[in-house]
This record gives structure tokens, sequence and C-alpha cells, in this order.
């Protein structure tokens, strides 16, 4: 689906595709900028747009067409081709969203691709993105907004992004706040393979955002020709959001980290408890079956068997061996768990 | 409440914000430096000060009006918009201040954002800053302090504001001190939590004083114009400060790895008692009670039944065993845990 | 095994190695462009190409001759001569293809020499490679391809490398998700030495990686005159393409991690469910034999021994114990594993 | 105490701090040298010789104030103030010299600033310093010392400090490998809360390095104008011997992880002796207390106990279940440790 | 020892150290390149050459004379002294020579120090050292390899000590392969402190080549006008071919941290099949002691003991429980170790 709009004299319309080449000429007389946005493109589209009317370069069309359903998205990533820039973007979404500690943390990497001309933007992706919907919502209300050039709408959009990554990275907190209390208080629900899931999620949305960073960073120091100086402001307060965020994703490993060790000592001290309760009821009954045992024996001379407080005297013993034993535990601490 | 400081023709005023507009033609007049501190300012005030009266840059007032309740507060970092510098620091406070192990480190952190220009200084806050207090109690007493510029002035802040972490940042080694020794003298007292919790506030620490760090060695470097040659001395004093604590606040993650390896030392050492002390008995135990349970047998022609001393030779094999396992125990170490 | 292709006033032409001295001076007049591609040489015709004809520095030549059955290929690598850039790239190659989980992983790593030149590329290399043989033949379908001059060329085969990379780094994916699925379903088919060659191959894999993307960052950047400005591009598109791999195989590394804390946790699960089982087992019946022990004593006086109902008391006391015990070890929640 | 040495036409002298006032003329007219040597001075002096002869930058004063008992000493720093250097040290010194493992390590860090000009150097420390008074006596002897400038004096102090560092440096091997043969031949004599203390020493004493080192390498490299060209070359040297301190310090680290790691191993296998022992005992009479008590059994018809050889039978059955016990065991080496 | 070669003329000869003195004026005559080779000297052999003839710096001469038995030998390092370069480089050298695991790994790292000058070349080293005599020899041959300068010669001796270092890094890969074969396979066998050993040895060696590998860089890049641009190639190439060396050293550490797992794994395995014994032979002789203690009890009035099958009907039960317990067992794996 090939979207167009189109600002000029101070007016933003959207057309069709087809009038696009008859734009094209009023562009060059009136400055017009223009906005073609490819979303979930049939070959034949990106064809006409892409390799026909602008005539990008063969690599980036390829990094572009990358996006296909069953493959891998493109990382971030920025190229100067002079005429424009080519950046790619990974926005996140869930995948589904329900309650539940298994599956919320279900997301999903996305391509959005954007050639960033002087007076052209050209979007392209498989997915319909909020980010750029919202824009384009915007564009329509605002007519001004496609005024300040190609590169101020870009980073709408990559502010619009970059925001939708809060609740996701935000939802990290939770979860390990939640995976701790489990581990504290309800061991037994916590799976490893969970803890192991959390990670890996992890460690792939630190490594969007580092590359991202990067991307935003070179775009906000005032690299490229086609970023005017006063746009580096806006990309700048982007970096700075995405870098934040990156140190919370940082800092989310130190506290699985934290979390595992957690892991494995409370794991060691129901260990340690089995253990202490197997020595304990071994400490009181070894001895005592012993001492019963010595009463079983058929010996013909054993004095005791034929006293009166015999049988007394052997529960004496039992009394007094278990109680023995019960205050030296007592004071080695072993009772109170 | 917003509260301007007035320095002109050698004199320092207080003067309320709606003489600031007549004080403003004043200044051009005679080189006045105005230092204007909003703390917890309602949005008129804000939209007053910062929109109206100053104009600063959007995306810089956005970044001020972050510190509002119950959001995380803006990281550390400077700007510099060429006719001013925006710089934002993250001041600690202690949360409660009672003595237990529990509370002790549960320190926040604020939000201070400010503008430096030429002849002005204005700083942002939410929460009441004793730093900014007493630097605006210094300027009421010594009526010169402003006269050395707005540059000086955000110095004497910053050098409050960091003189406020020494006893944050000491407080862990006392914490640390007794943790360790409550795992080698008292472990039952120990709550694995607890390490957690001190490992998650030393990652925090961390975060700000690097950030911070950061910020002043930028300061301090003299790569900003609106730093004078001069203050730079003043600024690296600061920045050598906060070196010196960042790396105390570093070697606190080296001692608690190593009390984390205490732990789980002193916590494999009791499991080790108890396992010695379980095999001790029953390697005294299984054995007497075989050779006894051997009496008890019911066979018709068992000779040591029958003897006259058949009792008194149990007793002996019993003690004989029970003897030997002893000395043979002894000598491996087992019974001096 | 010398094959020489050639590629004059736009046609492209495979000759003998014997007619390439003639082909030289046809080259001075014509700005041809020639491919020399040694395959397995011989010392001979080593001597003949490297040292006679092109007069290669001997240190390069070395480099090339290392390639040896039996001995070590060289790592990657780019120097720049002046007139030539001498590249050395590792191929990869599955030793043997079964399926299984322990030869999967059997790669191999080859070396390619090449030597670019302006206007001729010398390739060499001990095996036959597919990435070579594929380009070969497009030479020969596509007559222009040549004409791109030989940095371009070289661009081919090493992407033609890198493309190959693929399934072989893929391949860990599912390894890795075998291992995860094996260690939590069936942990005794997991052998721990399996993970370490893992391992050992991955690590051996990001090495390779590493060094082969340091060479085309070099290649990418501009660095060399021998790489033309338009060339780069293609570069920097297999240089990105190898990045997204080498952080593919970073990230097996943390994987691979987690796997081994879970293959430990397993471990130590399975230990904890055996000393249950011995603690639950002793904990109902060390008290059960102590009490049955004592009614097997042989004193005179034991009253309960002459009761009508001693043996049903008896029993209701094993049965009272029993059912106690487990009462108190279902609430510890040690029945349900 | 004010020690003043001064060096002027061929001759060193030691003259009052009285005369110093006068001998500044002198030291204008005749290119002399003057060293001030503060050891442990009152505020009297440091102000009289600090702020008024010299005059020096009230935050370098600050500095050196810093080294009060009870108050942590500065960390090595430099600062250019054009008309001199400001340099802090921190010599080390043992607290004690006892012989034994535990108080070994016991080193002090104490600070030596210093004030190097053109004509002039300040040293102020609070302790008698060994390094300061070898050179002093030194300059005493060899008159001609002082002619080579303060920068070369300087350098004859650090040269002298770094050289004590070296026995406390290496004492740390020795340490070190007491306690490794401690681990492995005499288990029970290793508190781990010494392992801890010296990790704790090591983490100290390499932070020390690495800022004199980093001071170290500033002075080497010729960036300082106060420091002649010709000089470096000494101060290179000190550099160099630092570094190869610094990475013994640092090989340290990496003997006490393989320590540690020593140390859990040494106690596992004291463990697994433990569990090993009552595994044999347990699989031993657990088997034969069973049999016994089988020949305990009160039923009236039991052929085995009214066989002539009924009990031979019994002893004959303890022996071979023994016997078979102890074989098993044997081949699976568990009687062998 | 001083070992005099000259080159002059075309011709190379070897002088005694008295002729030193004349050959100096022919040098400068004739352009005649001189080696002094200085092994094992004398004091007054150094004093004569290094400080006499030479007149080297003292600090350099200094560093040369570290090389003293009992000394620890000087680290590899380059100082560039206009007239002359002073190198450091650390020959390795098999201590014994024996093929057991636990010497092989004894190799000793010597000192040779180097004076490379426009027309001189001054070597120094306390141990006979094989490259230095090796190049000697091939100088003696050859006579034309001189002509090329001293940098070319010391590149020779370089090479030889770079090449000699492969047999001692190659070694670690059996003794680890021997290693990781032990652990699986003959667990008993290896001892922790060996690990502990290798361990030290690979921290040590990479120390080496990462200073030489410095060293070698700095030669190689073209930094010292003493090293023509040509003689880089060569130093390249030694650097190369030290870099693939300490790759390989880093990866064995990688290799080592997996056989440490290893290690654990296995050992927490053996404990494992420990436990797991004592648990089946608990679990199935505990609740047969019970029942046959049941049967031994006293009481008058116990139906079972009267039954004509009562003793059969106690060995069913026996086998019942046994059988039961064996079946419970071998589902959840327990008997297959």
């Amino acid at each position: 689906m090939i979207n167009v709009t189109i600002f000029s004299r101070g007016i933003t319309e959207t057309i069709s595709a087809s009038e696009l080449a008859k734009a094209r000429a009023r562009m060059h007389l009136e400055d017009a900028i223009v906005w073609v946005d490819l979303e979930n493109p049939t070959e034949e589209e990106e064809k006409e747009i892409l390799e026909g009317y602008f005539a990008f370069h063969p690599l980036a069309i390829e990094d572009c067409k990358i996006d296909r359903p069953g493959r891998r998205e493109h990382h971030p990533k920025i190229e100067d081709y002079d005429e424009y820039l080519f950046v790619v973007f990974n926005p996140l979404k869930w995948k589904v969203s329900t309650e539940s500690l298994d599956t919320v943390m279900q997301f999903s990497t996305y391509q959005l691709s954007a050639f960033i001309g002087h007076k052209f933007l050209v979007t392209h992706h498989k997915h319909s993105l909020d980010a750029v919907n919202e824009v384009k919502v915007r564009c329509g209300v605002q007519h001004k907004l496609m005024s300040s050039g190609p590169d101020y709408l870009f980073h709408l959009i990559v502010d619009r992004i970059v925001d939708k990554y809060v609740p996701i990275v935000e939802q990290f907190d939770d979860v390990l706040d939640e995976v701790e209390d489990r581990i504290f208080n309800n061991y037994n629900s916590v799976k490893f393979s969970d803890i192991l899931d959390i990670k890996k999620n992890i460690v792939r949305l630190r490594s969007i955002m580092v590359q991202q960073r990067e991307v935003l960073y070179r775009l906000s120091r005032g690299e490229f020709n086609l970023i005017s100086q006063n746009e580096t402001f806006y990309y700048r307060n982007v970096y700075d959001h995405l870098v934040r965020m990156a140190e919370l994703v940082e800092s989310y490993r130190d506290v699985l980290s934290g979390l595992l060790e957690a892991y494995f000592t409370v794991n060691a001290n129901r260990m340690n408890v089995v253990m202490k309760t197997l020595t304990v009821i071994s400490t009181v009954f070894l001895p005592l079956t012993f001492i019963s045992s010595i009463y079983g024996m058929n010996f013909e001379f054993m004095p005791e068997l034929h006293w009166k407080l015999g049988y007394t005297f052997a529960w004496a013993l039992f009394l007094g061996v278990a109680v023995t034993m019960f205050i030296w535990m007592k004071r080695r601490g072993w009772l109170n768990e």
C-alpha cells in the first residue's frame, strides 16, 4: 500500500501514488515536500517507487526488502548516499498482551526503513506501525508540520518509536520484581527456564537499544548534511531518551545476575533444611534404637532384664538420650531452622 | 515558588518575581547578575520564567518538567545552547534516617536543572534542596559572592551537592562492615535479600556517580565558553572529589562480591558441619546396632548367649567398636569441627 | 592448477597460464583486466606466477604458502603494498554433514589469499572453494562483470564467502535450542563434554568473525586507494552482513552461559530430589523401627506385652507416627517434589 | 617543621625558615634553587609558607591540608597551575612489621604533596617519610645534586617512594604462596576472612598503583613545561618501574581468584569424603542389620533357627554380604578416597 | 664474553673487542656496520663497551644490567634515544624438557637487551640464546646479510625468538587436551593444584606476549626513524606471527575456564552418584528392617507369629517391598546411574 503525503504552498494533501509523477514537476517548482509511505508494499509498488521514481541505490533497496515474513529483520543502521540518508530502525511491539509472567515479555522487533532526502521522506515497512500512523494523522491535522522538512518529520516518527519502547522496557522492572518476590516467598513457582527466557529477552532488548542508540548518536551530532543543525537538538533529545532506557536495560542485567544468585542461595538453603532434618532425626533415633536393641539381646545373664524397674529404666534412658540430643542441637541452632 | 536574587552595583538583593521585568532593564545597564531559583514551581510560574522571560529552548524546558512526583528524575547531563548551558544534576537525600541496617540505605535521587548564562543563573527543582538553600544564605551574607558570576555561583551549588554525597557513600562502608561481621559471627541474622538490596543500591549510586562525573569532567576541562577559564579550577576540584567517591563506590562492588563469596562459604561450611554430624552419628551407631541385633537373633545354638560373661562381652564389643570409630574420626579431624 | 580469466575489449575469456605472458603485452595496451586463480598450485606454479610473473613481496608469498595440509591456516588480514593489496580470508566449510548433535558443528576453516591490483586479481587457495567457483561461473556468463575491476570482482568472492557462513552460524541456534530442551526434559542425554565442545566452537567462530570483520571494515571505509570509492558501498554491505552474524555469535555466548547455569541448576535440583527422598524415608522409618524395637526388648516386666490389644496398640502407634510425619512433610512441601 | 635547603653558587646549604625571605632576594639574583620541606607543619607554618611566601592557589593548599590524622589521605594527582605543578603522591609504609600472616599486609598510605616550580620545590607531608629524608641527606653530601633543578630533585624523591613499594608488593607473593600451601596441606588453618582481607588489600594496592602510574605517565611524556625534556627520561624510568609492579599486583588478582577456586574445591572434596564415608558405612551395615533382624523375628516356624549351623549360616551371610559390598565399592574407587 | 662482527666493503669478519677502537675509524670512512654481542659480560666488559665505547644513556645501561641471576628480568619495552633505539625482549626457554604433565610447562623467561643505531647493533644477554647464535652463524655464511643494516639484523634475531615461542605455546594445547581427557576419563588423576599451575603459566605467557606484541607493533608501524620503511614489512610479519600466538594463548584461557567448569561438574556428578547410592540402599533396607523388627516384638498376642506360613508371609512382604521400591527407583532413573 502506497501512501503519499505532499506539502506545498502551505497545504498538506494526500495524493494517490499515480499522481506522484505529476506532483514531481510541481515539487521542483514550488519547493514541495513529499512523504511516501510504503506499508507492506507489493513487489511492483517497491519497484515503481524505490527503483523507478526515486532510483535509490540497489543495496539500500535490498536491505529494505529483507523485511519479509519468516525472515529476520535488518538491524538498525544509517548510511549516507549523499543525495539521501538510508536509515533502518527496529520498532518494538508486544506479540500478545496477556498478563501472565510467561507471555508478558513476548515482544517482536519490526523493521522500518527510511530514505531521508532534501525534499522527500520515503518510509518502508512490512507491518502497520503505530508510530508512522500517528505522525500521519498529525500531519493531516497540523498543516504546518511538514514545512519543517523531512528531517524533522522523520524525527517525529523516531520519537514515537522510542516512546513506545517505554512500556516494554518498564515491564521488565515488574517482571524482575515478581521473580524476586517469588524466589523468596514462593520458590516452587519459579521455573529456571523462565529466568533463562527473561535473560534472553534482556540480552535481545539491550542489543537493539545499543544499535539504535548508535544510529541516533550519529544523527544527533551533526554528522550528516541532510539533518539541519537545528534538528540535531531534537535528535539529541530522542537519543537522550534512548540512552536512559539503555541504561535501565543494562541495570536489569545486574539485577538478573543478583536474582540468579538469590535463586541458587534459596535452593541451597532449602537443601540445608532438608539435610538438617535428616541429621536431627538420625541423631535422635539411631542412638535410641541402639539402646532398645541392646535389651532385645537374648543373653542368658542380663541383670537389667530381671529388674523390677528395668523397663522404666529403659524409658528413662530413652528420654535422657533424646533430651540431651535436643539440647545439644538446640544450642547449635539446628532446631529453629 | 520563585526566588530572585540580584547583584548589581556591589549589592545583593532579593526581589519578587514581578519585579524581575523591571530589573531586566537595569541589568543591561549595570551588568547586574541575577539568580532565579524555582523551587517546586507552579506551571504558570514555569511558563512565565522559563518560556516567557528567558525563552529557553522547549526541549530543555521539557527536561526540567520531568521532575514531577511519581516520575523518574532525569539523569545528569549537560547541553550547550550557545546562549546558556543547560545542566541537570541529581542531588541525593536520605529518605529516612533510622539507624537499622534495613533502612539506612534508603536514599533518594532528586533533580536539579540549571541554566547558566552570562549574567544569569536559573535553577529549577521540585524539592527543597539543602545545597541550594545554603548557597542562597551565603549570598545574602557575603555580598561580593555573586560578583564572580553565575558560573562561580553554580559551582558553589554543585560543590555542596557533592559534599552531601559523602555521608551516604561512607555509610556503605559501615553497612558492608556490619554485613561481613554478621556473616562470620551471626550468620542467621543475614538475609540474602538484604545483600541483594545493598547491591542494587551500590549499582544505582555508581550509575549516578558516573554520569555526574562525566558532566563535571566536561565543565572542568574548559570546553564551554560560558565557564571562564578561572572557574574551571573550581569545577576540577569538585570533579576530583567526585572521582574519589566514585572510586570508593567502585571498590564497594569488589567488597560486596567478596562478601557474597564469604556468604556462600559460610553457608557451605555450616552444611559441612551438619553432614559431618550425621556421618559421625551413623558411623558410630550403625555398627553398634548391628552387633546388638546379632545377639537378638533367636538361633537355638548361639554359644555366646549362654556364656556367663556374654553380656559383658557384648558391652566390650560395643565399647571397642565405638572407641575405634572415635579414634579413626579424630585422626581425620572430624570431631573438632 | 592455474586458471586465468581475462577481460579485454568487452570480452571475458579463459586462457591458459602459458598465454599469460603474451596477454601481458595486450593488457597494457588495452586496459585488460585479468584474474589469476591458483587452486592447490604446485610449487612451480606458485613460483612462476607469484614470484615470476607478478613479483609479489616475499613475505606475502610466504603467507600464501602457509596453507598446506597439516598446518594451521593464516588468520584474516590485509596489507597494503602500494601496488597491490594482500588480503587473507578464512572461508568455512562443514567437514561432515551428518545430522547428529555431536558432529553437526564440525566446520573447518580454509585460507583464501588474494592480491588485488589495479588491473589484476590473484587468488590463491589450497582447497576448491565454492565461493570462487561460483564467481568464476558468473564471470563466464555475465561478460560485463569483470569490467567493474578487480576490487568489484573480489567483493563478489568475499560476499559469497560470508553468505556461506550463514547456515553454519544459524546451525548453532538449533544446537543450543536442542541442548536447552534436553537439559530441561532429558537431562541424562546431555554430556558435559558436548557443551564444552560447543563452547570451543563458538569461541573459534567468534574469533574468525572478529578478524574478518576487521579486514572488511578497513576495506569498506575507503582506506585503500585500490578500492574505488564506489566499491566501498559494496564492501560496507558485506561488512554489515558480517557484523550481524558476529553479533549473533556473540549472543550465543550469552545463551551458552545461561545453559551452563541451567545445567548446574537442573543437576542441583535432581540432587535435592534424591536427598529429599532419603530424608523422607528416614524420617518415617527410623522412628517406626525404634518403636518396634522397644517391644522387641526382653524385660520381664513390660506391661504392654501382656495386653490383649498390645499388638493392635503397636500398630496404632506405627500408623499414628507415620501419619504425623507425612502431614508434617506434606506441609513443608517435601512430598510434591 | 620547616626545612629549607638552598643551592646557590655551587653550594648547598640548610637555612632556617626565617632566612627564607632574605634568601628570596638572592635567589632572583643568583639563580638559586630552593627546596622547602614541610614535615607535619603547624597551621601557622603552612600559612606562612604556602599562602604567604609562595602564594599557591587556595584549592591546592586545601588538598595539601587534607592530610590530617583521622582523615583519608588524598589520592595521587597532578595539576598544572602554569607557575608550578601541584602533585600528590601516596607513599606506602608498613604499620607493623610482625611476621604473622594476619598482620603482614597491614600497610598504610600516606600523602606527599609537592609544588614544583622553576626554581623551587615545596614538599608537604604529615608523617616523616624515609624517601624525603634520604634525598635530603644526599643533597647535603652531593653538592651538585640540586643544580639539576627541582624537577630532577622531585624525581629522586618519587624514585625512592616507588622503590619502597617493592618489599610490600613482593610480600604478597609470599602470602599468596603460603595461603595456597595451606589450602592444599593444612586446610583447617585457612580462615576465609583472611582471604577476604588479602583481596581487599590487593584491590587497595592496585588502585593506588593505577593512580600513581597515571601521574607518572603524564610526568614522563613531556606534557608539562616545568619538567625539562631531559628529565622525562628519568620519570619514564620510574614510570616503567611502577608499571612492572602494577602488573605484578594485577597478576595477584588472577592468582587470588585461582586460590578461591582451590579453596572451594578442597572444601567440596572434603565434603565428598564425608559423604562417601557415610555411604560406605550405611551400604555395609544397613543390609547386615536387616539380616540379623530377620533372625530376631519370633515366628514359631522358622527352620533356620533350629539348624545346628544356623548361627554359622548367619555369620556366613554377614560376611558374604559385607565382602560383596566391599568389592563393589572398591571397584567404584570409593575406598581409596 | 664480547663478540664483534663487522661488515665492511662487502666482507663480514669477526674481530676481537680490542680491535673495535681501531675499527671505529674505519667505520666512519667506509660505512661499515658493526654488531657487538655481549653474552654474560663481566662488569668491566659492560663498562668498556656500553659506557665507554658507545656511551649509552645510564638508564638504559641500568636496565640491561638487571639481567643478573636471582633477579627478575626486565619486561619488554622500547625507548627512543634519538641516536639509537633501546629494546628489551624476553626470549623463552624450557627449563627442563621431560615429558610429564607436571614439568612440561616449566619455561623460563630471559632478557635480551639491544641498542639499534644507524650503523651498529649492540645485543646484551646473560644467557646463551639460540636465537642470537643462529643469526651469528648465518652472518658468517651469508656475507651480504649484514649489508641490510642493523634494523634488518635485529629483525632476524627477533624473528628467531618468536619462532621459538611456537613449541612452548603449542605444548599447552596438548596439556589442556590431556587435562580434559583425564577429567572425563580418569578423574582421580587430576590434581587441582596442577590446573592452578597451568593457569598461572598461561597468565604469565599471556602477559609476556602482550608486552612483546606492543613493542613489535611500534617497530612495525614506522614510528622510529632508525627502522627504515622497508624493514617495517619484516617487523610487521613478526608482529603478525606474535599476534596469532597471543590469540592462541588467549583462547587457552577460555578453554581452561571451560575445563574448570568440567572439573566441578564431574566432581558434582560423582557426589550425586554417592548420594544416590546411599538413598537407594536406605530406601530399600530401612522399610525391610522395620518389617522384620515388627515380628521381633514380644507381644503375647501376635497372630502372625503362630501362622504356619508366617515366616513365608514375612519373606513375601520383604520381597514385595523390595521389588516395589526397585521399580519406583528404576522409573525415576536412579538405578542406571
